[in-house]
């Protein structure tokens, strides 16, 4: 309890208001609070108007603001009252709340008195009138993480898009070694591979979209009965809706105190498996990136030191920044399939749990910021790409080969292929070469089509659909994005 | 190496054909193998024509039938060679592709062989041409998941789902008392504490029911770029969307060696959400069923055992068993958040990891089956919900009460609620008696409507919507069910 | 980038110094950073002094005055050179180091310049000398994460500890029932169930004792073979032992460019299952708190308001508090396991994550020191508990009655005992009552010693061991702590 | 219930006997009772003797052996009595108590049952006497780990790092470059780079082992106390220790009805973090699989196939199938994190959860076994690994010519170093090339020793302590196993 007090007496030193408690960043605990602010405060001041305590007291002031408008339409009170309650409501600070807390060691009762103090006697029945605690951070959060999601996640992930997009366009014809197990398989093409991504990003942009929307409000009381607004109100169901209304939220169909858990679940499932879709990409032009492969790269700037000890280093940090703030926050989902559990009208134990949700946003914002950045510079080596590629390119066609023979006729096609592949191997020669010297051996070849001779002549045209694919999957995300106005 | 000798030679043994691999159940290791199929075959009969080692391969060899059929389709083979590979396939034991597979030690090469030894040397070009083995796994997958889901998950939730609508329709109108955070707080009624569980599944069965359907197949090539099935068609992704047609499936927009996990993962999120739902519903009942609470309890059979040395005890162990499972179940999604993660084309690390899917599948259904038949006795004891609601009546109505007030003028109403409730428990009285001896103290409870003294006076009537509301969920979802057609 | 530039302009502000950058705490995103700061700025200061970006910075300062020590011991620079080098690193600040990383990108390189730039040109090469900077920062790591232990974590959970211990003795004689699966069993004593505490938090404490001092640090070089130092030295393990000796570390058997993670891994494995400890018994607390069980309860203070609607709760606000930061904490040690994967001679992407640990040990230190607070001024309700007692007090005497029955040769003791129960319980009796009534169903009675009589006819001297149990865990976990040094 | 009814009809089928309930292993649902088993029968038959069901029963018949034993020790009854229940005991089946559990709906009764039914009238009442269901359940569970751990788990590890002390021995002196971020750094040998899996898999073989012996037993009683045990000692505590002694287990220092959660959770804590070692080996000789890289392979057979579609395809399955196995059985630990939860003297919801445990245990057996095979016959491509290291040989001297040159004086060694790297790379030179172009701007060479300027000509002797590293790990783990008798 001595900690209120002393967070008190630093609020009240001002004498008569309130000032805010200066700390330097790196004092903070939490990377987020310190490191990650410093390198990208733009992104972190974004991010700390819906997801700062500042932001979380604002938000409750919102809700309590559209509940006295509410209740004005209602008749129950003024027009007037509604408004110098809102007036109130804007001139309330954390800082005044907080030092109230400390009194009432309840942090919405804290709020209500900082709101009645500041309206005449009789404003003040009408500050949270029918309302528990409960609806209003309930509600608070479902619109402060609504709108950190349309205005930061979503613009950021858009735009991350749009990159990956141009890049893929860019690139759809350049021609790369397809790799499965780490080993050469067929080839696709570089902007292919980007496809991929922006289909799969481009899918979780919606699926984000969709989850925020779709999280809830609620004005329903202790108990979620609408015990108190029944006192006043023969529809509180309705009345429910009309607040919520005046901040763009639905009700949930049924409440307990909270509103059910399931809605901000479903959006966390849609952050944390948009994380996912990050990592992969960052995984992958991780592994571009290693010195054998060197497909790809970071641009550098010309002062950036690669390692303390190894001056010639150029490490894809990006890329593994991107990667272990996934292995960060993606485990932290368990924790909310663990707060789906509380008990009868509910337990306070998702309150602690709760507030870490913000981390979680910021961590996936951070993370599209930082590929956003890495990936819009992205230097593409089509030499090596090239060089890769030619390293297999005569074993390549052993698919086309093998698909063919059969389709030929050839009974044993697969294992054909394979005792080739090894003979070619040892005799040093081309799988091609051992073809063309012995035709006598491979009679079907004649009855190919041109078009499929070619293809074993040229290994890097077996390449199937991956450039117009490309492109359809480009154009069909920017007319998507288009549409969702992103 | 040697494992594969030994089951193959024990396969063999029936000389000429092959014999299925018989063990003892108990020597299983998995409890889903032993003490769950023992416990409930009729259940995991089911399920095993879903998701045992037997329905996966029948489920590959469904793609492979659905593949040559749209070969035939397209004219590269006949409609009779179709046809001859579907009866191969229809006959193929997983016994036999296990055997062969311990020749090709690969899984799908196995199978293919197996087929093709079944059909005329003229068939055999066409059995899985164009086909990488994942076209194959991966929808396989996608189909017996969705089929598992519409047959046995969804079903199963319906019914349970009925159960609650049941029980909430008949205790819509039975007082309890609202608890928060194991405190009584203000009265429900106990169909309205069900009517969340209606409304929480309902919602679940709507995501699983969104989520399977929203599973997709594949029949794009090693690294999915068609580059095989370009060889023989203009157009290979109509050819992919007519395989899948053929088996009711749609293809991903887009794939590498496999479809994007993101679908797979979104199905698992619907089921394990599900599973969160039924946990709180399982805990919330443990409680009730405390020696102290005793509001419900589960009919016991006459030669049940409670306990080996407590001959008296009736505890609530299938609601243990549900809160159990979903801890076992849960945690498990986050191997597939992690297998979101295949390098470029893909890597083989989600293989094993992919094959336990079936265990959480199982793991919901066993846990729904076991809810629906301990919700369907459930005994609610009204007398002791009603001597609990009793315990308390007098000092719930402080809310009402503080909330009253507070509209009446009252200026500190939250706090002078707070103290009569204290100086109530002093003096040993109860909150309404402190009113009604004092009415001078209280001059503003002349201004009450008379509904309003009604509800101070009689505690139970203080439900708000909850008879109201409970009625409309079972409604909406009763219907939804129907729409649903389930 | 232009995000360090901000900041720098912000740091360089002061002109020619460097300024801390501060910022009000309620812009913090992290609710460590803010709300539990604000809660408890002692606590929050004390690990700041350990976890924070300023002791990390402080901490690597440390370790590069113990290098250059070393160095100086070894006679390749003299003691006055260190000395200076010490000094310089007295002087560095955090706010300095930030500031030159914007032009290094690199935060150990930005460290050695801000000391390099405060010393002799001729002192100059001994700073970092042979170091590369994991060496430093896995060494800072593990220094700060021991002390952080020794000096907070431990001493708190000692406190915690002799809290359990005091109640355990001051209510080891009071009997309460015993419960499983929620129901009445046989009787114990509180101070029997405290004391289950006191054994699995001390051996937690062992537990996190030993994994801390089991931490170890590393002076091995880029890719841990000892490279550069052995430019210098013939025997550069030997220099390793004696950097870290500085310290009061050991080095890990063998590294990569980091540490083996399993030393970190097993210290959070020691936290996060102390945390598990900590959250059972806040559960435990939270039950007997419920309103119809009521055998304990948080002393409240006179201000404090327990609902914003409902006036007379008395929630277990701070129980709740610590099962909720248990279900934030415990899931990220799947962050750590994953984090055991690190490619080759590693990759950085356990680089990020790596920096939330101290989130988790200020999370472990919060839910001990709110622990502390609640238990220490627990109220144990006498009355309540044994009322509660007396409701099953008759039907508890059904586990000894069928042991001794069994004992005595009854052949369905356990059984008999069953129906009996359901017998009492039809015919409205007590079980003891059934047994007198028909003493010749039952002749075995006869043949028990009086204790054995005694206790079927005074249950609640059924409590075995309990008191006696109670004493000697107390005892024991007492001359650990004092043996501990706690 | 009707579950059991047909599993109990199958069972007595037989007609007075009982028998095994057999099924097709493909009809089973978890992997590793159809898939690995069939893929390794040995091992799994191995497992089977400790994690299946029969064996479980089996050994909770030795722990009801080993506590009559004790009651005969004691005196309560006779030698011959205990003897007669200890054959008993060895005769009971597992299909016998399942179908005695149809009728108590309880396991540990339905035990005792079939064992009392064996022995004479005098002798039952000595069966289970003073034990809870739990005191046998996780006495036998704690005793079927250790044994699984010292019998399968230990030898199988042991075995994989005698592989592993072999390779690395063979490997010492082989130069590889080392890799951070992906990047070529500064060279190692392959055999260090295999050193630290010896000394990262050698602690974790250490752990388990403690951990197993660490495991406890209890016969407490219902709730702990010993309140039946009381019945009939004065000493209940002591007589614990001997029906324990009589298993080679220790009592837990306390308990509730459960032994505390912990002692299984840090055995699951070394089973999970031996995993992450092993997933770690394999990911890094996946990459070293890498087309580009190849420096290491599995061997193949000669009927292997790689794909069903590239038949040229080698993929490092095996290594695949290690981190896909990491990825399932990771994020279990979970469960029992949340299973150290447990209401008052126990709640049930650690049992099915609990059942789950064996799965682990097999999951991680498979995964050693697995990297046995595939480690012992690892092909080390040392051309490869030559060839990769000559790549930028030339760039790897910047680190110790920049530790070089600072040592020497040269104030901005780091940077003159990364310029100097830039320039050569723009002129296409060799970083040495340019220090011997233009000696007059590096005054400071001259002052090197011979060995200096000799590491800078040869890079690849720039090594450090590599291989004598790699040695004396060897060598220290080689006396470790033997000292522990693997």
């Amino acid at each position: 309890m001595d900690g209120w007090h002393l967070v008190a007496a630093v609020i009240y030193a001002a004498g008569g208001g309130y000032k805010s408690l200066e700390r330097d960043i790196f004092a903070n605990l939490s990377p987020l609070d310190h490191r990650y602010y410093a390198s990208n405060p733009e992104l972190f001041d974004d991010l700390a108007r819906y997801l700062s305590e500042n932001a979380f007291v604002h938000y409750q002031l919102l809700v309590e603001t559209a509940l006295v408008r509410a209740l004005a339409k209602r008749g129950l009170c003024s027009a007037s009252i509604a408004e110098e309650v809102a007036r109130a409501c804007a001139e309330v600070s954390p800082e005044e709340v907080y030092a109230e807390e400390e009194l009432t060691h309840h942090n919405v009762r804290a709020l209500v008195n900082c709101i009645q103090r500041r309206v005449s006697p009789g404003a003040r029945p009408f500050v949270h009138l029918t309302a528990t605690s409960v609806d209003i951070l309930d509600t608070a959060n479902a619109l402060r993480l609504r709108r950190v999601n349309d205005e930061v996640i979503l613009p950021g992930a858009a735009a991350l898009l749009r990159v990956l997009i141009d890049l893929a366009r860019r690139e759809r014809e350049t021609v790369q070694i397809g790799r499965t197990h780490g080993q050469h398989a067929v080839p696709i093409t570089f902007g292919f591979a980007v496809a991929q991504y922006v289909s799969r990003l481009g899918t979780r942009i919606e699926l984000m979209r969709t989850a925020a929307r779709g999280l809830k409000g609620k004005m329903a009381g202790a108990v979620g009965a609408y015990n108190a607004s029944s006192l006043f109100f023969a529809d509180p169901e309705a009345f429910e809706a009309e607040v919520l209304a005046e901040l763009g939220l639905e009700p949930a169909p049924i409440s307990t105190q909270i509103v059910p858990p399931e809605y901000v679940l479903d959006y966390l499932h849609a952050l944390v498996s948009a994380f996912g879709v990050l990592a992969n990409l960052a995984d992958d032009m991780r592994h571009l990136q290693r010195t054998e492969i060197a497909e790809v790269g970071e641009a550098f700037t010309a002062t950036q030191v690669g390692s303390s000890t190894m001056p010639h280093k150029r490490n894809p940090w990006n890329f593994e920044h991107v990667k272990s703030l996934w292995k960060e926050f993606t485990p932290r989902i368990l924790t909310h399939y663990m707060d789906q559990i509380s008990e009868h009208q509910r337990d306070l134990s998702n309150s602690a749990s709760g507030r870490f949700i913000p981390e979680i946003v910021a961590g996936l914002a951070a993370a599209v910021e930082r590929l956003n950045k890495v990936m819009s510079r992205l230097v593409v080596d089509h030499e090596h790409m090239q060089a890769n590629l030619a390293m297999t390119a005569e074993t390549v066609i052993a698919e086309p080969l093998y698909i063919l023979l059969a389709y030929l006729g050839e009974p044993k096609a697969h294992e054909t292929v394979r005792l080739l592949t090894l003979e070619a191997e040892e005799r040093g020669l081309t799988l091609r070469r051992l073809l063309v010297e012995q035709p006598e051996r491979f009679p079907f070849l004649n009855d190919m089509t041109d078009e499929q001779r070619e293809i074993l002549a040229h290994p890097e045209r077996y390449t199937g659909r991956a450039a117009t694919k490309t492109a359809q999957i480009c154009g069909y995300w920017e007319n998507k994005l288009a549409e969702m106005g992103l």
